[in-house]
């Protein structure tokens, strides 16, 4: 497939420096690209690599010339490319098939142009939308919904109950609705808390591999819209989580914690349960965060302080060897 | 289905303080109760929002009225909502019923009102128990055994020679008995040490989603009864947890350690191998520990320490910046 | 089964102290051995146990003699036992079965020799090579090729265009070529990038359970050829792992970033995007790695320090109070 510079340049709202008349077939990142393909710079650190890449044209969001290429400047080098991408990789159609080898109860109601791929099981009072994939493997109990275009992939189970917006993603290994952790001391020995209530996801929603997010143990667990989730991430009972907020990799959220919009935690964080963190905060990886955090706030450390207070510490505690050797010698003196 | 009052304080050894003959037909938290509902308070901080429930029954044990409400006064509230959960949502029953779906070795010797779901495989030699419930997608490798009434639910997988007890929940995702994670440089390569053990887990034994549970090298990992899991936690090889141990999410326990009874420990704890943590101890969370522990121990942080004398330390770290200004006012002085 | 001395000498180098006419017929360690076995004692502090177990055969690289006992001395006692351990418990055979309950596509390449179980799903254009091993419920997409002898244990599912090599063991629960975790900044609201790149694993790799690896945004995510990784870790997408480096359980590698050969990552660990670890580096436990690491260093902490550094800044920290009340005397008497 060969696409014009002007199209490009269309779909990103960038501007043609160079040889306009060029087009190219693949995009890739300065390592990979060839010839042909359209590549990009994010940061002009990579000015070199961008000059000995073999790409004729390259997407910048700094540069107006790179010597040797045709540049398209465009006001986010990033997003620019995940558009062009897109025209090169076209996300997955919605696709009319239901494999021989699914399982799916007569009493779920299955919409137009969904994909249901093998082994997948698919329980009584369930609702796939139209265009939803479901991949092999996949178990949706008792009373699910599964939105329009979402894409649950393989070994995903979805426990009763669950509700799942649209054009969301699933990836493998995810667990949602499994039973929240709650036990009680009853006579000497642990009692378990039923866990009755369900797990509610927003439209547009990503959450990585192997993810739990467990069941309300009344009412729901709550994503919101646009929230995306990396790998390995524990969501307990009763969390809500704002609108386009991003947690990292093997981060863990306990129960009842409310998170704002747009917050951004870090990787391998714990929050403690019942706590509220206010929108758009940042949290710095592998924080511990044990109270309620303001809007806006930065965070770091465990457990959890301002992150220019915590980077000053960090440094003051390496240097404490000599600080004990100087109280010393003041006390030393004192005595002489 | 309606409950009368009297039902609910049989239930819960509770005492009726207000209109003794009112019935509810669910039971709710404070946020999410109908007016039909029996609620519970678990706090006085929660005061306002139990006078504002439409609830007309609140369980609780520390308050004798709440306005406009019938109180049902009982020694341990949380213990007597989880009570009256499962009169409103009672435990699944056993069924007799194998997926025509499933692939069963004839090899295995199957109990009476077993549930055996869509998928689930199940190898030569296992034993699967009276009224166990074996979820859609779940591997149980040879020669396992399931105990009465345990849950495996969907997506398991369980390698060879596992056994689990009675009463047990597994949540999906987790896979036991997988090798451990053994090797030694031999003549500059890395040697695999085959893991020939197995994995033993007691009875009423729930463990979270997601969770790793390694075989023995030799012997066997083992996890006593009423041991409660979260999920995404990691024991390793030759691992042993003491009866009614508690332990929280995103947790490693390391090969070969030993962990008491009724012990705590809480969410992304690390604990190296070969120790010995006693009886009753607490770990807070994201604590890593170096060492042995005493029965009865509270500790935390990287290395863990008492709980107040680290508390302590990192408020005095906070202060090492007007520290290290004293100290230079002080060896100023002295030059002067 | 029945094994002489010699042969055990004669399998791992090593030299009869005692009795050479035994024959031995299992292995254990001295906590599990029966008489007939041949233990072996990895450090002299187990002495007694050596002494008291029952085992009339027991391994060494550190004693010549152990009373009662006939040793077997060798200059690995680790590596020793690995290798008699396979005597007794011998690998896998490739076997050639095919279940009637998996879904292989035609247009898929089963090599001689292979074993899939129930309910695996191989989809069009893999290639399964001589020998291999295939689990229950394991999902193979579109276009993967799997080595000669390699174990896909069950559900693990592996994403398209996924490239493993020969010898290599992976673990139930773990999911190959997810997408990377791309997304960026667009108009206020957050675009996905495509990730369409792969990964691409060596040969003798072993990766635990409920690992994610995810695949690259573009190119490839890389795994050299006797890397060894445990439970639970998350390695990000165009994360490069050199040959022979161990990564211990529920360790995060975040994007693009380089290990280099033969390091040896704790469990726990996080490191940031985008930076080099050296050659031969270690990195203790729960550490946070936020720059480069120069080859053969010793790091731990958050942020990682050199090992014997943040051990005195550790102890340091917890007289912080006693430093404090010292410098208030100096103060005090400079004022008097």
């Amino acid at each position: 497939m060969n696409i014009t510079l002007q199209e490009i340049a269309g779909l990103t709202g960038g501007e043609i420096k160079g040889n306009a008349g060029l087009t190219v077939s693949g995009i890739s990142d300065l390592k990979g690209a060839k010839e042909t393909d359209v590549s990009f710079i994010l940061s002009t650190k990579f000015l070199k690599n961008a000059q000995e890449c073999p790409a004729k044209v390259i997407i910048s969001d700094t540069l107006d010339s790179i010597e040797g290429k045709t540049v398209i400047k465009v006001k986010n080098a990033k997003a620019a490319y995940a558009k062009v991408i897109s025209v090169f990789y076209p996300a997955r159609k919605a696709e009319s098939y239901i494999s021989p080898h699914a399982s799916i109860s007569p009493g779920s109601k299955i919409g137009r142009d969904v994909f249901i791929d093998d082994f997948a099981a698919i329980k009584n009072g369930c609702v796939i939308s139209d265009g939803a994939y479901i991949g092999a493997g996949v178990v949706i109990s008792e009373d699910c919904s599964i939105g329009a275009l979402t894409q649950i992939n393989p070994n995903v189970t979805i426990y009763l109950g669950t509700r799942i917006g649209s054009n969301c993603i699933i990836h493998s290994g995810t667990v949602i609705g499994a039973d929240g952790f709650g036990f009680v001391e009853d006579e000497g020995g642990l009692l378990k808390v039923p866990q009755v209530g369900r797990v509610i996801i927003g439209n547009n929603v990503e959450i990585g591999a192997n993810c739990c997010v467990d069941r309300a143990s009344f009412g729901a667990t709550l994503i919101g819209n646009n929230v995306k989730i990396d790998n390995l991430v524990h969501i307990a009972h009763n969390v809500e989580i704002g609108e386009g907020t991003i947690i990292i990799a093997q981060t863990g959220i306990s129960g009842s914690t409310k998170l704002g919009k747009y917050c951004v935690i870090g990787g391998q964080v714990g929050i403690v349960d019942h706590v509220t963190i206010g929108d758009g905060a940042k949290i710095g990886s592998q924080s511990g965060i044990p109270s309620d955090v303001e809007p806006g706030a930065m965070l770091t450390g465990t457990p959890a302080r301002p992150v220019i207070k915590m980077r000053k510490a960090e440094v003051y505690m390496m240097k404490l060897e000599d600080l004990f050797k100087r109280v010393k010698v003041l006390e030393a003196d004192k005595k002489s």
